[in-house]
């Protein structure tokens, strides 16, 4: 299945995208897609509905963030091994974990607004894990239980507040819309393989990203084992996997995001976003 | 006023208490002490309030921690120049952010779990502050309009897995129950000055910790300021604003917490807490 929230921010409605591309209403169902609703039981309960029974939505409604209610915006640093050269670095030898505050969350065609004082805004198109049941210390073999499905994370940076502003990259990936997700939460039993999935983003048509979740050094069965180590995982927390070459900061000159640029970005089989980046007045 | 969350975990209910120390019932008045509850206008209604008229709670509750619905619970680094130098670093140019993930905050006298494989777990007295009212980019002088009040928090931390298991402080910051925040939500308007209060830590009665906010590096008015320029600050979320001297890694040779150890800590005018360690089995 396909879940996605359409509607305005702060009042979306939960669906799901049917085969022909028509939303369909979900209200009936849950009241969001959120917490129990990422339950493997409702999962399967939704599963089962047929969807032409469910009303489709007319026009072309505002996407929301596929998931609401997250607890835990997770995300993985230098998860793949060319984009760890591309930046100068090496890959860890175990998983770098750092934060995005949930409140950097929008929609995947929402604006993104370049925070006040930014220079070095960026890019990154990464694959999603939305966690469905509490977890803690489970094993890599029964990870993919509290796995509710995967979508479209786009983990946007700012560099400069990353990394020369004093220690702890969350200072700058955790701005206001610096993490648009969506369109979709795609549930697993449609991804065959998490670690083969192409991905790609475009800064104004151009080609910047084009990889795949095949070079990714931690895979999403051992990211969610070894975070379940340090923290429990709830219903609703996002584990972001890192990202593949081609970031701005990757490039020689480097190269920011400006008012006015236009982002596209997606992943195979979970649809794509486009954001047009604006200054924060 | 002196807010408070009482009952069992996933249960409590809001109230506050009065001059006696008796904890008075306020869900007639809001449904918990969180959002909306927070801000100004309502902590104006409920200030105005006969604590008399308000049903007293009989026995001894659990206290639960003081707000709920924490969207970011965000941490200042080495923000007492004395702290920098037991740990052997220097004070910051400017603040050091990082997140301690909501789903380890627990009550003030909850049990605090070491969490497996941990050898170094060690302990933080600091001053929370809550925010009561949306805010980005506000001015140090606006700053304190947007606080609803200051609470005890202990910043809970696993060294090893903070500072030797690959970049990033959250992973040692944010297991579960490394987050007791309470008793109270101390309004600030009891609070004449928060860059004066006496803060104190006890392990297993012995004091490791007695020091004042007075030699907090980066004060409260200007790390809303601050932070409120990276990201929007929402009702609910913490700001705990570092620790003064006496961990137990700065001890030579260093300390840490084991089963059965008892912590106590307290800040001047926001009560107490008290958790026994236990294996987290």
């Amino acid at each position: 299945m396909k879940l996605l929230r359409y509607g305005e921010v702060g009042s979306e409605r939960p669906g799901l995208l049917d085969q022909d591309g028509t939303i369909r209403d979900l209200s009936a169902h849950v009241t969001d897609i959120a917490g129990t609703a990422l339950h493997p039981a409702s999962l399967e309960m939704l599963s089962k509905l047929d969807p032409k029974s469910l009303p489709a939505v007319s026009g072309k409604p505002r996407i929301g963030a596929c998931v609401a209610g997250t607890g835990k915006f997770i995300c993985i640093g230098l998860n793949y091994s060319d984009h760890a050269a591309e930046t100068g670095a090496t890959v860890p030898p175990e998983p770098i974990i750092f934060m995005k505050a949930s409140s950097a969350i929008v929609g995947p065609d929402d604006d993104v607004l370049i925070p006040r004082g930014s220079v070095k805004t960026d890019w990154e198109v990464e694959l999603g894990v939305v966690i469905g049941k509490t977890t803690k210390y489970v094993s890599e073999a029964d990870a993919l239980d509290y796995v509710a499905g995967y979508c479209v994370a786009h983990d946007v940076s700012e560099r400069a507040f990353q990394a020369e502003r004093q220690g702890q990259w969350t200072k700058g990936k955790s701005c206001d819309t610096f993490g648009p997700i969506g369109p979709w939460l795609v549930t697993k039993d449609e991804i065959a393989d998490p670690q083969n999935l192409k991905m790609w983003l475009t800064v104004n048509g151009r080609t910047m990203q084009n990889g795949s979740t095949k070079t990714m050094v931690y895979g999403v069965k051992y990211l969610v084992s070894y975070l379940s180590q340090f923290m429990s995982l709830q219903p609703g927390d996002i584990i972001s996997t890192g990202t593949p070459p081609g970031v701005g900061l990757g490039m020689k000159p480097p190269v920011f995001l400006k008012p006015g640029d236009v982002v596209e970005l997606g992943i195979e089989g979970m649809g794509q976003q486009k954001q047009t980046f604006k200054a924060d007045e």
